[in-house]
């Protein structure tokens, strides 16, 4: 970064180093043994890919690893590419086994098979077997390096214990306690065990409340929902037969939130779900692409609407000057009731009752604010045209698409969901597909009957 | 719950309690002891609020406190409302002071100061100390009960300390050391105290890259990205003088990435940032009209472009079934580079070359999408209309609305941040605003020019 500096800068003394220095603003000096991973990872995703293969190879592979782990995604994958495989199979080894899967399944096969073929017995196993899971499930999200205690051990021999394994383990915060068929019977914190006295059983440790826990195949997005709510650092995964397999780490979840933000906010309007402004612009073209022909299709309906109508608007050129307002005002209102669904549906689990209980409020919403806008309208139609009868038909039509708006808001991401898809999938187009058809075909219809 | 099983269900052997009982679905027991706050919680919120009071009164106090933390700000404030003043102050006593101070701000004024009169004076010290910080910075988040250990201690020592103290401490995975000047000079983990040798000098286990700090003004958003970045469980929050104040914790990052997340999409398109499918009618009532009133001055605009051209209209009404297709296929590519942007801007903090660099991106992607929507709808005009030169001016419209749709969708949130706005706040509004008016203008002028 030292080389981009503007001369006046360099011409300072060197900035004494402060303890906030770090936050916020990318640090100004060179990467060095001290630099958190998550800086030296955005360092080298600012190079270009020959000299991030430069840079990765003169770390000590430990670092390394550690900050290739805290690279984006398409980064991490492009570096690999030019890895050699010797070279790269080491960095999987260091790294925690969950970010090792995240970047193996990236990967062709070919180069993944042979990729592992490299790596030592003991982590290609571990990366097999995690390679199973969904990517998008508690199995294909967790980290296997946790702390299994039985529960039958005193406090003083699980902290003797752990002293000796817990160097290699990433989540040293909680301890799982096991019975002797493996089954995950109690979490203790390492706090609680610091608290209690020697003496002291784990077992008499537990909290009931505390169990909480999920199998491997329950979705990312509901684990990190579960983790919101009871505000945990790490959720158990077990399988079905209650066996520990291992936990979902709070750090993981921040990004599988932000990840599940992203997705729900482009997905509604048809870009990409894990597009960032550094996807490659192809990327981007071939996931909105077909968005926009399908929008495309969707405005050729509303066209059409607008067609059957033509001798109408002939006549009576006033109503194509009325017609994107009431589309516009009734597309806003729907997007306003879909934006709120899409978040609730993010943040919780919604029964049907709750569901259309939503639905019912939006409509609500929709009427209230249907009524002052209409009014607007029609005393603005009647001022400037001094023609009553087109205020009437106008307020009235956008009164019903208003009203369908809002309607068709709430309840699309509820009829994703219910067919099984993605709530917030294209739910903008169809949205606006469906104001725009209806406030057109309103507003023309009731023209032709009333005022001709 | 009971209460509301369907009689098939009633025949049904009560369930063995399981493991994996309480994960997903609303525990079908009653609340208890062994119910977990959050639960409870839930429990309670879906009482009416006579109910509410009845239900929290009867349980041991903190309890009730711990479980009033886990409601919806919302529901907080309602019960609050409803609770005589000796009995919700001794529940702001026992809560942790960063969740008292949330409900006492969103009391009014009178009603917060006959509280905090009634809380006893070691709390209400803490509690007036607290709310003197805004409360979407770091000060307005962070928690005070933090374990604050002086540097020159052994590890034997903090741990004896630490047992004395850390029964009052919410946040227990890491211990804060100072110098005699109370200035933050380094973090341990519980985790290396516990695995480091007894006679070691705490200040020993300090790892320089482990310090990334906020002072009490840094906003709530850069506070949770940072610990996102660094993958922390909680961030230390300094005064300006590097003295250790509290510390904001990754529970509350989780809570406030999914409140920006919200914030985002739902200031988009005007609704409220902090609207819920349970918030009151008449709050979203409130908080959505003036921007559809602002949307319907913005549709005034682009009536008025269309109003100019009546004449045009009334001589080819097919240009009226064409108007749309151009509004909404700009729209929706501006909405597609919006989205990706808003996200970008809520997960980096960006530089301006970075920004325009992405808004360069944005109008490469929409150029070549729109080469190819453009070759559709030329094809498709032409092939119905027989009309060789409409065709080239409605592509000519089209592909013109485009590229300026793509760069206005990337550029308006970099403009409202540049004054000082919320990026996302009524974006999608401006942007259609802007999409509509200019498709229309380009179409309908293009027509004037080329057609007659």
């Amino acid at each position: 970064m030292t080389e981009n500096k503007a001369p006046y800068e360099m011409q300072q003394p060197p900035e004494e180093e402060s303890l906030t220095h770090a936050v916020g603003t990318p640090s100004p000096v060179e990467v060095d043994e001290e630099t958190h991973p998550a800086d030296a990872a955005e360092h080298i995703e600012r190079l270009g890919v020959e000299e991030q293969v430069k840079f990765v190879k003169q770390l000590p592979i430990k670092d390394a690893a550690d900050s290739i782990a805290e690279m984006d995604r398409h980064e991490q994958q492009s570096l690999f590419q030019n890895l050699n495989y010797g070279f790269a199979a080491k960095i999987l080894e260091q790294m925690a086994p969950d970010d090792a899967t995240d970047i193996l399944e990236g990967l062709d096969e070919e180069h993944r098979k042979g990729l592992l073929r490299r790596v030592k017995a003991k982590e290609r196993a571990e990366l097999r077997n995690l390679l199973t899971f969904h990517p998008d499930s508690a199995g294909g999200a967790m980290n296997t390096e946790v702390v299994i205690l039985d529960q039958s051990l005193t406090v003083d021999q699980a902290i003797t214990k752990m002293r000796d394994e817990v160097e290699d383990k990433e989540i040293p915060y909680y301890a799982y306690l096991v019975d002797s068929a493996g089954r995950l019977t109690g979490v203790v914190s390492l706090r609680d065990m610091l608290v209690a006295r020697h003496g002291k059983l784990l077992r008499e440790l537990v909290k009931a409340q505390n169990l909480v826990s999920v199998t491997y195949d329950t979705d990312r997005e509901e684990v990190a929902r579960l983790i919101g709510h009871y505000n945990l650092l790490a959720m158990p995964v077990l399988d079905f037969g209650d066996r520990m397999l291992g936990v979902v780490t709070v750090d993981d979840v921040i990004d599988i939130i932000q990840e599940e933000a992203s997705e729900d906010m482009q997905a509604m309007v048809g870009a990409g779900a894990d597009e960032t402004t550094d996807s490659p612009v192809l990327y981007s073209v071939k996931k909105r692409l077909p968005w926009l022909i399908l929008n495309v299709m969707n405005s050729a309906v509303s066209a059409f609407v607008v067609h059957l109508f033509q001798g109408t608007i002939a006549q009576m050129a006033v109503l194509a000057v009325l017609m994107p307002i009431v589309a516009n005002q009734a597309g806003n209102t729907g997007q306003q009731a879909l934006a709120v669904m899409i978040r609730q549906l993010a943040m919780e689990r919604f029964d049907r009752k709750r569901s259309w209980l939503a639905v019912l409020r939006e409509m609500r919403i929709g009427m209230i604010n249907g009524f002052f806008i209409c009014a607007l309208v029609w005393g603005a139609v009647l001022g400037l045209t001094q023609h009553f009868m087109l205020a009437n038909v106008m307020t009235a039509a956008l009164a019903i698409d208003i009203c369908f708006g809002a309607f068709a808001g709430a309840a699309i991401p509820l009829v994703l969901r219910e067919i099984g898809r993605d709530p917030a999938q294209a739910s903008s187009i169809f949205l606006t597909a469906i104001t725009d058809s209806l406030g057109f075909f309103t507003l023309l219809g009731l023209a032709v009957l009333v005022l001709f």
